[in-house]
C-alpha cells in the first residue's frame, strides 16, 4: 500500500531523549518500539551530543523510517539551555539528514493537541491515550519515551488530514472516523 | 612526527558557514585550505542544516582532520535564534562526532585573543593577522571564511602551550617563540 510507513518520534532533550516507532498501514497505526536514552551520566555535553547522535543513527539504521518527527519547543528559560537543546535536536536531526529521512517539527502544544485534544494536558494524559490508541500493555517507567512516541502519531495525524496544516484536526477527528478503535 | 595534525576550524551560523583547515608540523602551522557555505539562499532551515551536515562531513571525509575547533558563542540576542545556532552547531558537530574526530569550543572572544591579543578585535583585523601568520596571499572574498580558519589557528596555540587552559596564552607567546615567522 501507498501509504504504508514507519514514523520516528524523537523527543531530543541534553538529559534524556525520548524515541517512539510507529507503523502506519492506511489509517491503521501499531507501536514498533519505544525508549529512552539516559544523558545524565554523560559527563560532558560533546559526550552527550555523540550518543545522540549515534543512538538516533542506530535507531535510523535499525528501522529505516520513512518519516522522523521531532518534538521542538521554540522558546525556553534563557538563551544557554537553547543553544544546547538546539544542539541536541542538530545531531538528533543529522542521523536523520544523513540518511535522507524528512524531517517534521512540532512544538509540544500541538503534540498535545493532537494526542488528547488539549494542548496544555500532562505529560500521563499524553501517555494513557497513548496507551488506549496504541493498545499498549504496560507503560514504560519513563514517559518521556511517550514524548517521543507522541510525536510520532502527532505527526500521523497530521499526514493523514489535508496536507495544509490549517485543516489539521487530529486526535477528535481520528476518534469520529475510527469509534471502534477506542477501547 | 607524534604532532602532526591536520585542524579543521568551523565557525557555524545559519546563514553562512565559515571553514579553514591547517596542518600542524611541530611548532609550524600552514593552511591547506579555507572556505565557506552559503545558506542563505535555502529555503528551509532543514534544507541548511542538511546542507551544514553533508558539506562538513564532505571535508571531514576529504581532509581527515584530527581535531575539530568550533566558535561557539555562548550568548545571542534571542532564544529564538540561539536554537537555530545551536541546531547549525550541532549538524556540524554531529559530521565530527561521526568519525569520531575529538571536537574543541571557542567563543568568539576568546578565538579573537588567541589571534590577535584583543578579544574584541574586528573580524578585518583577524583576518589580517591570519594573512600574516599563514603567509596567505589574497584573503577570500568571505571573512567568514577566516572566521573558521581563526578557530582552527586558536586550538594549536591553545595546543602549543600547556594543556592547562588557564595557562593558555596564544598569540603573544607565539610572536616571542616564532619571532621569524611574523611577515
Amino acid at each position: 500500500m501507498i501509504n504504508d510507513k514507519i514514523i520516528l518520534g524523537i523527543d531530543p532533550g541534553t538529559t534524556i531523549m525520548g524515541y517512539g516507532l510507529i507503523k502506519v498501514q492506511g489509517k491503521d497505526i501499531e507501536l514498533i518500539n519505544m525508549g529512552v536514552l539516559h544523558l545524565s551520566k554523560l559527563k560532558s555535553h560533546e559526550l552527550k551530543l555523540k550518543r545522540i547522535f549515534e543512538r538516533t543513527l542506530q535507531i535510523v539504521e535499525e528501522y529505516k523510517p520513512d518519516e522522523f518527527a521531532v518534538e521542538a519547543p521554540f522558546y525556553g528559560k534563557n538563551v544557554q539551555s537553547m543553544l544546547k537543546l538546539g544542539r541536541a535536536q542538530g545531531v538528533a536531526m543529522s542521523a536523520a539528514l544523513y540518511r535522507d529521512v524528512p524531517i517534521f517539527e512540532y512544538s509540544p502544544k500541538k503534540i498535545k493537541m493532537a494526542i488528547t485534544g488539549n494542548g496544555n494536558s500532562s505529560k500521563e494524559q499524553v501517555a494513557s491515550m497513548l496507551k488506549s490508541l496504541l493498545n499498549i500493555k504496560e507503560l514504560p517507567k519513563h514517559l518521556d519515551a511517550t514524548d517521543g512516541l507522541a510525536a510520532a502519531v502527532c505527526h500521523y495525524f497530521q499526514r493523514n488530514t489535508s496536507s495544509i496544516s490549517k485543516n489539521y484536526s487530529g486526535w477528535k477527528s481520528y476518534i469520529t472516523e475510527n469509534p471502534k478503535k477506542i477501547k
